[in-house]
């Protein structure tokens, strides 16, 4: 008699423990997925045939909706596109746009996003901009959902099928997406040269191979994990194109691992969060080369001063963050922008491997859904 | 020989035991302080001097930049002018705005808000904005402070002199500014009809008496506060109008009982938060009388199936929130709008007697300073 030593469930996680796990290493592939089609490294051009530009030239005004996760990748995605395409970008919680009085008018842009495309609360943020006359372009993952047939139009993350309640590859091919829409829109504008958008794209398509080598530090983050899973409190620290990625550090710990993580802007620390920061309180910095790399070394050394715990993401060659902090992570060089990428899968396998090592359901957390499809 | 049983420090104290408690009891005091003088109940207009209005007529937007507390000003104030003058507004943490690019035009009005008016990031925020073109009205404290002087316009908050460092009748100025300079924006837009000012200002005059209502609460959130001290995390909820306030409730307990607070917006709780949820984490709702009350008290609902602790604002009157929480405080009648103040004053004296049931130093927390003057 043969043994059968693995049931379905264990053969579509493909041999990981999670489908977290697996789905945190699909990343290089899902973002390769999702961008395919859409640029030409040659010509220097995007394409977006999905979106019919003719009817969102004339906008004057993006506003971006979601909830959880999603709104992170939209806070990351106002800078992009503000970055890129210099249109300004208002993102919005969609709970909160709901039960206002919100303005928008036909020169707005609505991207509501969602990975189920049926969130409730984001699902009434679009009837009701499109009623004030607003255009609708939303990013979503799953294929004719309810918020992909009521927009205008639909750029879908090729995430596939995430099982995991706290997403993963969603959250980033969210962020591929927004990188290349804020790209085409700054293509279209005439801000961005071609020679600029070659050399952007030159560096995007670099970035599955760069998630690779991170994926890498999966055991040295397994260790370091176990050094922490005591401590009830943590903080995240970023700015810029990482303060939305030190939310999502914080949301992520929160969700599987019941640990109180906050997510703040480093420069706030200073008006109020650094009277928390003690023996007993690790702070984790998202500390990558950057236009703002010097401040968040001030705000490290500001944490050490104080007998903080520091936990950071530097880039290789790094000298002074490194140097002050108690444990590091070092990520490939890569283009500012594209940092949150790397980063988060930092910030995932963080969250993973302390909810594991607490001997916790990673998969299916306390009290939270996949998709919150009710208000 | 005489005793003479108090020293200068005391005498200014005038009789409390700490500045912070002696400031939020001027509160009622400092609002009529901050609102004399610029309206007229028998006409129904708001005037403000201080502000050239055929400077800024033409503006499309207004840009909020502050840190910390007064962040959280803005936040309100945002919903204030998008409510009563339509104007699209944006907020931003200054640390984050003045390291992007930040888009700015001559069609701008930016309002820095900051108690000292030497807040390091607002001034390189406010220079920013002036360079691109943008017109600026402030809302300060200090007179003839940095950001006074290099704004087109001021709004002086008439607090007087703000000792303890975590701010109280700063940031209830910085509201009732905020609330008439929106009003006066309705005005002038056309937005509002005179009856419809009359109205709103009847509810405002009435603000400063419903403020000494509460204030007699503070015997009462003592005693609850000693039932809570033990407790190292807290959550704050709170939608639309008195979302911020729940960020704020958060930051006061964080910055001076070393108590990790988070405050939340109600309706994300769903998309993470609501896994921290347990008989170790209270939940502090803000749960007074609006149109998302429904939607709180489904949070409330939410957190009690999850054995959560929750202490709730509510108004009086209330059954629904009331009869689900374990602790209430009841709050005098007003209008929507205006309930952030009112929810100010308990979440302040929570923090307060927090602070000082732990023996900690109230008015001076470890690690903060009154102004952040440097980066």
């Amino acid at each position: 008699i043969k043994v059968i030593d693995w049931n379905p469930v264990m053969a579509e996680k493909a041999g990981y423990k999670h489908f977290m796990l697996k789905e945190i290493y699909e990343q290089p592939r899902a973002i390769i997925d999702t961008i395919r089609g859409k640029y030409s490294l040659e010509e220097g051009e995007i394409y977006f045939g999905e979106v019919d530009y003719e009817t969102i030239k004339d906008i004057e005004k993006i506003t971006i909706v979601a909830c959880g996760t999603s709104w992170h990748a939209g806070l990351v995605g106002k800078f992009y596109i503000e970055n890129f395409a210099k249109i300004p970008v208002e993102v919005d919680i969609a709970s909160e746009f709901r039960y206002r009085n919100p303005i928008a008018t036909n020169k707005t842009l609505l991207i509501p996003i969602s990975q189920s495309g049926e969130t409730a609360d984001t699902i009434a943020a679009l009837r009701m901009s499109k009623k004030m006359g607003a255009k609708v372009v939303s990013i979503c993952n799953v294929v004719g959902s309810t918020i992909a047939r009521e927009s205008d139009g639909v750029i879908y993350t090729h995430a596939g099928p995430e099982i995991g309640v706290a997403s993963t590859k969603a959250f980033t091919t969210q962020l591929a997406s927004l990188f290349l829409f804020a790209l085409f829109l700054g293509q279209k504008k005439g801000v961005l040269e071609k020679s600029e958008i070659k050399s952007i794209l030159n560096d995007l398509i670099q970035l599955p191979e760069k998630i690779e080598e991170v994926l890498k530090h999966d055991k040295q983050i397994e260790d370091i994990a176990k050094e922490f899973v005591r401590y009830k409190n943590f903080l995240y620290l970023g700015r810029h194109y990482n303060y939305p990625i030190a939310l999502e550090g914080a949301l992520k710990l929160k969700e599987i691992s019941y640990i109180h993580a906050e997510g703040y802007p480093a420069g706030e620390m200073k008006h109020g969060p650094i009277a928390l920061i003690d023996k007993e309180m690790p702070v984790f910095v998202l500390g990558t080369k950057s236009r703002v790399y010097d401040k968040i070394l001030a705000n490290v050394e500001e944490v050490k001063a104080r007998d903080g715990i520091v936990i950071s993401t530097v880039t290789k060659g790094d000298k002074d963050i490194i140097s002050k902090s108690d444990y590091s992570f070092i990520l490939p060089v890569t283009l500012e922008e594209l940092t949150p990428f790397l980063n988060s899968i930092i910030i995932q396998l963080f969250a993973y491997h302390a909810s594991n090592l607490l001997g916790l359901d990673v998969d299916q957390p306390r009290n939270l859904a996949k998709s919150v499809t009710v208000e």
